[in-house]
């Protein structure tokens, strides 16, 4: 390989340092969803395009692939890169559904790949984070309450990314609202409901008349609706206030009240839940309960955290899996953060121990040491060369190694490089006084709370 | 969607317990390369194509991407996906090289593909674990030893696995065994070497003398050669019993005796490590150690673990960066012994605990004893519905899960279903007496020793 290659646009890349903010966030994501009895799965990242194409308007992101020297042009044709981890796992729920339990709890933390155009916050490989809870024939309204607390939990644990704000509405709710209105096209209407957060208020309300074919005070109410905004159950009170009724409207109405009373306790000032009645979830199929995420600061990412009831997960034409889901955009969150300098680790190796070399002659007895530093979890490493022993400090100092162990006559030394304090140590027994040590952390370096406007642009 | 999917071919999924397997082999492989001080990168899962035929023969393997909706057929033409973790490991440090520091230590854990004809232990998508030290214009020879020894570290806590056997063996000792020979065509008596595995000795013997131009002599040598291995530096004699002399053999010779002496004092009964001067790795462009690793009773598999040392792992026509590295293929090694139901984990789900639920109206209070569960880091579910005790009981069975947690009058009780146990515990505190119950673990169910002759057909 000759000449330096140039990065490819789409397909974000981190540094050592970077990536250990990356698996930090996997980490304490996975931890949390174990704690919740969700098991993880992996789903091969082809699937057959008749599957990856059922939803016609993400058909144009889709990456097909086709082996080199394929000879017959029609053999492979039929596979691509899955663009979500959504179709793969209601695929495997089908396919495997005779070994697994249900309720089937799992969370899949995979690349996904999406061929559109690259811009901020849009990438064509990026890290998705699922979870999702699938029944046979049925599902319990309790676990959408779950996956919401599941959610939040996690990523209230996530302390050093900007606050998030949890958006849950009900399609019942707004689908059954627009009925009890005599809205004539209940699915138009959503789609338009659903423009609001790229559109004035105003311009909805015309294309309410003239595309959904309601009239001037229906259109009103429907734009009335989706600004209310409540962190408790307010909101129920606030759509009687609109006189409008229906069965399913209250059936709605119930079940987002259910969900706002048993997940408002949990907001923190990192993470809140609110009842955002102006959340609709556009084309998707879902059939109740409707999630968005906003990072505080960065809203201009959009959603970040999206999900919902679907009612039909999958079905082989005799069982129906229903299933109430969440997908968090992690490099979506992630990317921007690491590419403006505001997350990294605080060193560039795994390594809390550099082992001095004092002429290659001693190289074994510093390896020796090195693996008792091993035997009880104490990541280390050797140095490379002889070099002066200031110049072997500098080397622990460029890659944030805090500590320097070093030879001396009949025993051993450590050094902490930060304080400069150095004391006799047991390569067998030394640990570092402050656990903290033992291995990198993330670090926020500056603010990052954000700055919507530079996010703009 | 509708119908039962199909599988794949040459795509292999797991089912979540089996998935649990690999994750194990994947956090016991991390924490190791770690503990040496290996940091983990990941790579984007696509490179341009003429990186990815830099060498010829792999050509047919390689999956193309073209994006569904492409207009301009030739724009994204050039993109396919990486097959191994090297290629794009090289790419990698030439991109990046103005912010590692050398030498630079990574391991990479991710999925690669390639669209060969599927067949035993042979995927289309699979992972491999790759780790590599890579310096900056030099490498000294003692990081050739650094690697070996973290693998052998890395597979030897691999103990539900069968036995590895790393075989080790330098090109400059075949090469310069060659050249003193007098051999015509070094490269090619290489090549030709390296099908001894597969083709009997008679048979390469043969072909040495009519395609790489050596006299009967001389091709008896290479074979007498080849038949050597050791498990420690008795190879050096035995080599210079075939009276062949040149100073690369010597410097070879002295490599691997250097290696084998300073790695053999790390074999145990399941890992350990032998000269074997018949590896050659036949056309890659290694420089100096090479690596192949057999895994016990499942040699058809053949190697599973390989690589070596580059002088010129990449560069971009100033710099040279040398490295040395070693691949596991991961998928090679789990997917037979999980497929055929020798290898398994103890649950199908993270949770330790189920919390029974006496009636809908409790479910809040059984909510209420998984968090406080949680909260010291016991996993935990709440039973789906109100079932009979009876019925919750044999749901957390069929599911692995070894605790029962029941609210009495005033309180709770615990009930361990493998031994009917049942005595009263406090939510906020109890653990499990066995530290061993918190998580799920990897079971051998019957002997993964292996039998070849099952394996071959």
């Amino acid at each position: 390989m000759s000449n330096k290659p140039t990065p490819l646009s789409g397909f974000p890349e981190f540094l050592p340092s970077q990536r250990t903010v990356e698996r930090e966030v996997v980490a304490t994501l996975s931890r949390t969803f174990e704690l919740h009895g969700f098991g993880n799965i992996e789903t091969r990242a082809v699937e057959p395009m008749d599957q990856l194409l059922r939803k016609g308007d993400t058909s144009k992101e889709v990456y097909v692939l086709k082996r080199l020297q394929e000879q017959d042009e029609s053999r492979d044709k039929g596979m691509g890169l899955h663009f979500d981890l959504t179709v793969p796992f209601a695929r495997y729920v089908l396919e495997h559904a005779g070994k697994l339990d249900f309720p089937f709890r799992r969370y899949q933390i995979q690349k996904v790949w999406r061929g559109e155009r690259p811009q901020e916050g849009r990438f064509r490989e990026f890290t998705q984070a699922d979870i999702d809870i699938v029944g046979r024939d049925t599902l319990p309204f309790h676990h959408d309450v779950e996956v919401t607390r599941v959610m939040l939990e996690a990523l209230g644990k996530l302390t050093f990314l900007p606050g998030f704000t949890l958006q849950v509405n009900n399609r019942k709710l707004i689908q059954g609202f627009y009925a009890g209105l005599g809205a004539p096209d209940v699915e138009e209407t959503m789609r338009l409901i659903d423009k609001l957060d790229k559109m004035p208020a105003t311009e909805v309300g015309k294309l309410l008349v003239v595309e959904a074919g309601l009239t001037d005070e229906q259109a009103a109410k429907c734009l009335e609706l989706a600004t209310i905004t409540t962190t408790d159950d307010s909101f129920v009170e606030k759509v009687r206030a609109l006189g409008v009724e229906s069965e399913l409207l209250e059936e709605g109405l119930a079940e987002l009240a259910t969900l706002i009373n048993a997940t408002a306790p949990l907001n923190t000032t990192n993470v809140r839940v609110v009842a955002d009645l102006s959340i609709a979830r556009g084309l998707d199929y879902y059939t109740g309960t409707v999630f968005e995420t906003r990072l505080d600061g960065y809203e201009s990412l959009g959603s970040i955290c999206s999900g919902g009831r679907y009612d039909s997960l999958a079905s082989d034409g005799k069982t129906t899996y229903p299933g109430v889901g969440i997908s968090l955009g992690v490099s979506r969150v992630l990317v921007p953060l690491v590419q403006k300098g505001l997350l990294d680790a605080d060193r560039k190796v795994p390594s809390t121990v550099l082992i001095a070399v004092a002429d290659e002659d001693s190289r074994a007895d510093a390896d020796a040491a090195a693996q008792q530093l091993r035997a009880h979890d104490v990541a280390c490493e050797v140095s490379p060369n002889a070099a002066k022993f200031g110049k072997q400090i500098r080397f622990a100092e460029r890659r944030g190694i805090p500590y320097v162990l070093f030879a001396t006559d009949g025993g051993y030394e450590i050094k902490d490089i930060r304080t400069g304090d150095q004391v006799p140590a047991d390569p067998a027994t030394w640990t570092p006084s402050d656990k903290h040590d033992l291995t990198p952390h993330v670090v926020s370096t500056g603010s990052t709370t954000g700055d919507d406007n530079e996010e703009k642009k």
